[in-house]
């Protein structure tokens, strides 16, 4: 039984300020529960069908709390339309950001992402190419936002997201020998810039690319050529694809080498 | 001033019964009305603001019909729950299918794409590289719906889309000597394989990848490939982020060419 404070706590962390007061997130849906279990977050509650809890062998300490409840008790708890049959109040991993952690390893770097959706793509990206550390500028998306939680498609659990001043992140690491690569409208083709296996890659905010104080701090300037590459017509390349299109590139030469 | 009946007919065009009824279909936002007008399709009408049109210099004859509206009438009129100062409805271009506008050239094909996101983002990485034909068999989402129009940034004015028995237009190309592609979890890794700057790539549903009826037409299996290699923990790549990554590649290989 789901008591209406719990419900109540669920619905108020659709909001960043509730979330960041209770270090908690919500993940939906039965893979990302799943997911959620299986990772190395620890589990506030878990609301989920008998079915759900059953089929998956959700063990009664998979969170501090597991309740069974009906689907329509489920619906009523959901910020989805249509909930499937489980969600989970998972705890945030604290810890303050330390430069060498990204070190001797290739990391993105986001400058003022605001879509959700882009956000939640990236992470699934950086996930697959093995990138496990995420660098942010305060003025990106919440990466706990329901909506990037959901587009991630568990990537939340593998890849580290940090906020932090990114401007002076990104110097300490090209201090402490670290490459720090972006793109822009005038860089080198990335299909023949030299490029290295560990390094910062950054990706500038939806509309207005890298900001002016980020890009000083950048030495590597990458460019996707369109094709033919004097065709001027095409818009641009969203920032999801572009980073995907960098990831593949990075890894090629090393998969290469 | 805008009629209730074109009120209606600009709302009846978020159903895809009746823009195939009507053949025309609806964009909205400056930029994608500023697409339409420099673009060769015919349109039908214009609802703008006068601060639009005067600022655009919209010719009276831009369409059938140009409404100055005031900002009220185009909430009103719009689907969306912002709009911007403008909106427009354009006729589809008609013309059946046929395999010599894919020749010497390289296309893509989606094979079963549900969601209008993930098909507006492959338009608008069609259009960055170059691609100019885009197939698709029956069941793909419909490129007019206003969701795939928006994330199109435009790229649906210069992308072809064609409907079409996906298994047969391929069989046809490939008995024409055009390679086939397609991405599989058991394909060689694409930055290896042997690429043409000819042929069709073939990208599968979100869910399921490519169908068995179109899988036994497509010879040449590709794979984008996590890394570290033997990672195993990442779930998938989304469609648009994946066919992003090979148009990449098909692409570097022609400028390393």
């Amino acid at each position: 039984m789901l008591s209406k404070n719990k419900i109540k706590l669920i619905h108020s962390l659709s909001r960043k300020k509730i979330r960041d007061q209770e270090k908690l997130f919500l993940v939906e849906g039965d893979k990302m529960v799943r997911e959620a279990i299986r990772s190395d977050h620890a589990l506030e509650l878990i609301c989920a069908t008998e079915g759900f809890l059953a089929s998956h062998r959700v063990p009664v300490n998979a969170a501090r709390e597991v309740i069974p409840v009906s689907h329509e008790a489920l619906q009523k708890a959901s910020l989805l339309q249509s909930p499937q049959n489980a969600l989970a109040i998972v705890k945030m991993v604290e810890g303050e950001f330390q430069c060498p952690v990204i070190m001797n390893t290739l990391s993105l770097a986001l400058d003022g992402i605001q879509d959700p959706g882009n956000m939640g793509t990236i992470l699934r990206i950086a996930d697959w190419f093995g990138i496990n550390q995420l660098l942010c500028s305060a003025d990106t998306a919440d990466c706990y936002n329901p909506k990037v939680i959901q587009s991630s498609m568990g990537a939340i659990f593998r890849v580290k997201v940090h906020y932090v001043d990114l401007g002076e992140t990104l110097k300490e690491a090209a201090n402490a020998g670290m490459p720090v690569f972006g793109t822009f409208l005038d860089g080198e083709i990335i299909y023949k810039a030299p490029l290295s296996g560990t390094g910062i890659l950054v990706m500038g905010n939806e509309g207005n690319g890298i900001s002016p104080r980020i890009e000083e701090v950048i030495p590597h300037r990458l460019f996707i050529p369109s094709f033919p590459e004097d065709q001027k017509n095409a818009e641009s390349l969203n920032v999801a694809t572009a980073a995907a299109i960098c990831c593949s590139e990075f890894r090629r030469r090393q998969l290469a080498s």
